[in-house]
């Protein structure tokens, strides 16, 4: 068999002719879902799949299905892509790597005139990034069984118009039925959106799932009083109370293993006065776990040194659950398959989770799924200054040929 | 001498009647200062003084003196009074206790024939409050030397009347200098706005002077980081920084004897974002003490223990002090004459300092000065809800007429 090549030049400037549409002053992309700078982008990506050779279908929630035949056109599709609509002053590389890695992979295979069984389909996801309609990944999550398709194109922004309606206005209202028929495999390859890649010098990571995410919202109740008079033993200050608990979500990170993320981001003290003792003080906690029991042991725990500190300070504490997405696992076969294929290549790399969601998480409901990470610089991500480089992005997609190759023969 | 005897209820009834100009929905009084209402609380006052035999003088800060005459017209008078303004939504008691306490005291001594050999200044203070020319106790700083005439006079509200001319509009521009000759003494009864005495079931405060203030804001500087992804260990979360500052700002105040009170009432992150690892937090912190090393010492301690912080999480920190109010310490001689008027009334008392600013405060600085306290309600002051019991009240200027007499005799 010949070696498929990848071209990182062409690679490249794929990400930077598709990043023009749209394209905002800081250097980045505003590309939203369902509007006509979408229905540009997509267009462009449809007629470079035909140039390929590929054939191209749309289903009823506009996702595009780029088809590179097999030999076998019996065998269920080896999928791989991402999605082509941004944050409203996002990068260049969320999703349309994963979106134009597929292509590479077509047109790599094509140069190298290599044939697979089974057929190839390069996917994009209608509106993963859910900042209009407000429900990110919703077309992946329709395809994969999650939702309803009546929910999907029934969505509407906040002028009223809806999924169904702007998928007809831009001429992405396909025919074909969302999902329901059984695929192989599906690969997307994408950015980190983190910084451990890069500060360990792996151009891949192996993504082993999503991590689970659980926020709450946490209460401290005291008592307002007169900065100036009220004594220090006879207070009930629920900011001193919350900087305590601030201090304590710390310690519980720390006192796991594998080690979650804990996040307090934003607080609000009442009546938020210098002059005046605390009455009482809200805060946020963001915790995020690739083991869903331990996430939820995290909750137990935080739940207790909440407790401990309200109760020596004479606070009252409420902590509301307001936020939980499970922890994703990727297929065991899908994570080997990436593994082996960059090690067969020498491209350093490390296992990962994901922090983020995407749409690989719904597909995993549906078919043997896995991911691949490349660096992106800092680990900026949803921001114009997102950027990664080529080698990193052609090394990906490297790995993506290799992984593709093994399951569609 | 016969014994002077405080007409508890002609006190009270006194107050009711003033607290009725300017009358507040919640049971307050707002008799803001130089309106057409504080004109007619100052012409109920005059009215009562002449009718109890008084000489009335205005000086040109509008500051109302009403002597009842002594034996010996030459000594300098003993001089006793606070203020009657009020905040907008203020109480009946804080400032219109200490002046009807005066009249009551003439009074009392009319009732019982007592001559005195120094005259007895009863005096109203014009605008404590600062409401409303944003410059509190700014008459008798005037009467203390401590600023000038014309500052005073040329202070303007928001709509550009300034104190000369409201004072003029109201007829309360008086011909006398202010200040610039001797008093004997001067005695300030005022209500506590705190809670220690009716904590301790004490109905008189033997006031030892104010505790000084030094206020700061700080700012913590980190770095913005993504909630999902940032590991723990490389962090630079300033709000978690913040956090253990605050509790640090709580272990000083309890390292030090006599216990300071520090307050850290405000606190603003940046973004404020549930996902994101706040970049900056500042926060507010008011100190408190009655002395004025040990405040500057406090502030050494925070600085210290900020840095520790801010070192040991990669932080920055900056620590500016916006507010500096310097101590004030009452004369030994008249702490003494109100402590041991308690003592020979039987009247439970305790030791304290003054937590705000009192016309007596500015007075302390160009005569010997002390200030009686009596219990409010809670604590509670600044607020329509204020209130005092009549026999605290009663009490209170019992040992006010003591005090007055051990110096005028």
């Amino acid at each position: 068999m010949n070696k498929p090549k990848v071209d990182s030049e062409r690679l490249w400037a794929g990400l930077m002719e598709m990043g023009r549409i749209g394209a905002t002053p800081g250097g980045g992309s505003g590309r939203i879902a369902l509007t006509d700078l979408d229905r540009e982008g997509r267009d462009l990506f449809v007629g470079w799949c035909r140039e390929a050779g590929c054939a191209v279908r749309i289903d009823r929630m506009g996702n595009i299905f780029a088809r590179r035949a097999g030999t076998d056109e019996a065998r269920s599709p080896v999928m791989t892509g991402s999605h082509l609509d941004t944050q409203p002053l996002g990068g260049k590389f969320d999703g349309v790597y994963g979106v134009l890695a597929g292509l590479e992979v077509v047109r790599a295979l094509n140069d190298a005139a290599i044939e697979t069984e089974a057929p190839i389909d390069v996917v994009v996801w209608t509106d993963e990034e859910g900042v209009r309609f407000q429900s990110s990944m919703i077309a992946s999550g329709i395809f994969a069984g999650l939702y309803d398709l009546d929910h999907g194109l029934s969505s509407a922004d906040s002028n009223g118009k809806t999924m169904g309606q702007e998928l007809e206005r831009i001429g992405y209202a396909g025919t074909e039925p969302v999902g329901g028929y059984r695929v192989d495999s599906y690969f997307e390859a994408h950015i980190e959106q983190g910084p451990l890649l890069e500060s360990e010098g792996k151009s891949v990571g192996v993504v082993l799932g999503a991590q689970g995410k659980r926020c709450y919202r946490v209460t401290v109740e005291g008592e307002e009083g007169h900065a100036g008079t009220l004594p220090m033993d006879q207070r009930r200050d629920a900011l001193l109370g919350a900087a305590r608990m601030i201090d304590a979500v710390n310690r519980v990170a720390f006192s796991h293993q594998p080690r979650p993320v804990i996040t307090v981001g934003a607080i609000r003290a009442r009546p938020n006065s210098p002059n005046t003792i605390a009455g009482s003080t809200e805060f946020t906690v963001d915790s995020r776990h690739p083991d869903g029991d331990l996430l939820a042991a995290i909750g137990d725990d935080l739940r207790r040194v909440f407790a401990e500190v309200a109760d020596e300070a004479g606070l009252g504490v409420g902590i509301e659950q307001t936020t939980h997405r499970p922890t994703v696992t990727f297929d065991p076969s899908c994570i080997t398959a990436i593994r082996e294929a960059a090690d067969a290549l020498g491209i350093p790399h490390r296992d990962i989770y994901s922090a983020a969601g995407h749409d690989a998480c719904n597909i995993s409901h549906c078919a043997p799924t896995g991911m691949i990470f490349v660096p992106c610089e800092k680990g900026i991500s949803h921001n114009e200054k997102e950027n990664a480089k080529p080698e990193d992005l052609a090394a990906g997609c490297a790995v993506l040929i290799q992984a593709i190759l093994e399951r569609a023969n």
